[in-house]
């Protein structure tokens, strides 16, 4: 059998290409984020970013969580709302740090957890170190609110928490206390900055070769996004200790900023920054 | 001990009345419902009638499917949203039937899965026999598809597909494709008829008294509902066989209509119609 | 129709019995349960005791934990395991109490977590109340670990942990590590006291009446256990704090004894002791 | 910082190397096993065989379903079941087919399924082609049974069955009804036959380069197994149609054989059988 009859972005290969875990870029995306940018210590960040990379020169101290509740397709199934909602709805939670790039300001994703096997996997095919979790976030579907007798519409006042717990512990908590609408020009950075992810898949090698089978700093190359109507507020957010999880030596120091972000955009795919031919050691 | 030093609408009691799995009514809805109305032999929904239900007689085929999104509140927690949103967010599917009672028109959930222990029990503090099952619908968040560049804004010609799955087999899936906006005077029974439920809790009685510990038919009573944007389409749905769910028996002859329908409304309480001194054959 | 057309020990009812999310006793089980005996504030438990149940007399602060890996049966399905094993199988985390009624010794389970909704439901139907959450047990199947080139055989020194999960918060943790082999002799009480539950179902009742629709206090009733290879040796417990569940105040103050246990037994019924016609303030 | 300063075989890295979503081998694992060895149309099996790889030529029909109960473990976590028992119990549905290469025989993992992370990705490292799925097997712990007084021991005649469901639809179910113990010497092939893999990971590079990142045929090394004690029965599997999984070409035309195996051994790595330049068609 020649590959070229195996039909198939990611594997599982198949005849018919149906079998694989999530096909091929443009990925097109809608998600409601609830997102939190505080200040941790520079110090924490710099351990999490691998040469080339380095501190942000403008926010050293940056850091973001993002809960979101998304909606993400592959090119040749943006039907799938109407096939399988199971296979192209998730929800997510990800923690992010400034950092920057031969004096380019940029950001990374160093902590994510999401709920779906599909977006799992196509997120390291983009760099993003995803592992399985679960996600709640008050804000999903919040036009409802206003029609619920037991809560006001979103507004200055609401109040809401989000929450995410992976191998039975709870990882991460936010919430945000609207004050305002707002608009996309008060978005703070990290917004409109570059994204700077590491695809590496590390070897198995019987002989001992720990050279990793691929490893690459990329950039994402996005679509200019499109936001719905955002909300502002005060925010909080807390980083539980966990057995096996790091992220708590990001421990928020303030919160700068908290908004809820309706955006669509496209991920067009990964331009190669740079390439290794070692990895960490293990 | 006395049990007033103990608190607790429902088990499990504790000191401060935290740990019980749900709260008092009154309880407080909004849901994004994906609703099909269909046609079925009313052979196959009599079967599901006991008395003094009879089957309906405007319409004694009548039956439905609802996939919804639900924010469910309770009483002295109306905040949860800001606590857990994992404990007040849910989603549901249910198939219901049109009967009637003493000559008045209504109708009755039959068979009904939802993914949160909360619910579960609330609903059968209700009448509702809910049983543990995955959802997932593609009308969810929909205010999101008009920034997603995959797919267009909710409107004519969208299409939507939801499913429902309970101890590993597929139970109902269902879908729309949006024709008009809608409003809601377009909506037909069974909403405006009078819901009847079934509230049993079988004896364990060591002795072989198989008399219900308690076996009531009861009448919802709910708030009136607060409407958002409806949309109207056409709908299909299918009632997969399953191992140990009978469901299928009320197989769709034909679809009536289909809609989309954000609400709110708050559940009273129930009203009681009829006590039974037996339960049925097992 | 008549109910008599109808046919389940719970609901859903559906024609031939096969939609009821449990079936009726005897309840056939085996289970291996990871056991942590352990001492805390006689007060706290005071607090979980309803009339007329009473502080045990031989032992006022006893406690315990069972993390379990269940088989459990329902009449007329004891084939289960050959047709969805997924309705027979579960993981259960309880955390019970002594106690005493008039005089004779006893215990009871105040807080229980189980991971499908037959177990929980039936758990009602005996008056436990369990919640939904998620368990693992370094104990499940552990004749493979003589097999596992990775550790050891099950035997002294051999250490195991077990966890559960609800609503996003991690709640128990337990360990052993194994001393030595036991037998059923060396087993402790509550082993051999009367097991005393309370069945109650809330009225939600639109009128305001709060009289329960059924309020109980009840006696299990079992079989004579049978066990297999019992394994001593040092536990440990931890009580996680929580948002929504109040088992941290019954805190370990010292641990008694820790017991890896294979046990089976069946569950006859319920014995009533005592009608309540009112329940705790909500 | 130097990625030296970073630890994790995978990703996550972190500065404690915790974080990372599995270790790196040598893998050591003990599972209970219950195969069902078929045969199917051997153009479906050619289907499904990238070059090199060809046809079994003693087999060239030759298929087998493997649902299993897992632990594994990896370097330096070798005491998981102390720590957090979640992270190294798994449960897995696989089917496999049996090859050639170069002449030699083998056999393949053409689609899995397993309900944990860390074995999904550590399967990636391996090119095993794992999706999320959930499993259920009857023979689960089964030194229960003869424990419950609701079943036998296992032995003749004892049946048991084992599921597996993903996104929503039920994709395999298998069963055995037990006729006898069995040796080691009684497993037919594939048990001593060369595995080999696909290790594929695409790209995503947004100038429209489509060779992979990496793409490798590769054989598994492994230690010499261990066995426990050995069922062999009347074997039963069902391939059901799915939305989007094509396993159901694969469906048996007849049953060879079927075992309950326990065993246990070690992964020590991959072997580079072939490097593709290219990948299949998306």
């Amino acid at each position: 059998m020649s590959i070229a009859d195996l039909k198939g972005y990611s594997v599982p290969f198949s005849p018919r290409g149906d079998s694989q875990v999530a096909g091929a870029p443009p990925w097109h995306f809608g998600v409601d984020v609830l997102a939190v940018n505080f200040q941790t210590d520079p110090e924490q960040i710099r351990k999490l970013l691998p040469e080339p990379l380095e501190l942000s020169r403008e926010n050293p101290g940056g850091a973001y969580v993002w809960f979101g509740d998304w909606q993400g397709l592959w090119k040749g199934r943006e039907d799938m709302l109407s096939l399988n909602p199971e296979r192209c709805l998730y929800t997510e939670c990800l923690i992010g740090v400034r950092c920057s790039h031969d004096g380019k300001e940029g950001h990374r994703v160093v902590y994510i957890w999401v709920d779906k096997d599909f977006s799992m996997m196509r997120g390291w095919f983009m760099g993003f170190p995803k592992k399985i979790g679960k996600v709640a976030l008050g804000t999903t579907n919040r036009h409802l609110h206003a029609l619920n007798p037991g809560m006001p519409a979103c507004g200055p006042g609401s109040k809401y928490a989000a929450v995410c717990e992976a191998h039975c512990e709870r990882l991460v908590t936010a919430s945000i206390e609207v004050t305002r609408e707002a608009s996309p020009a008060d978005l703070p950075k990290p917004f409109g900055t570059e994204l700077y992810h590491t695809i590496h898949y590390p070897s198995a090698d019987v002989d001992g070769n720990t050279v990793p089978v691929a490893h690459q700093l990329i950039q994402t190359v996005s679509s200019k996004p499109q936001f719905g109507q955002i909300w502002e507020g005060k925010g909080e957010v807390t980083l539980h200790t966990a057995q096996f999880d790091e992220h708590y030596d990001l421990q928020p120091t303030s919160v700068d900023s908290a908004f809820i972000i309706p955006v669509g955009f496209s991920i067009l795919g990964n331009k190669l920054v740079h390439s290794y031919d070692y990895g960490p050691e293990f």
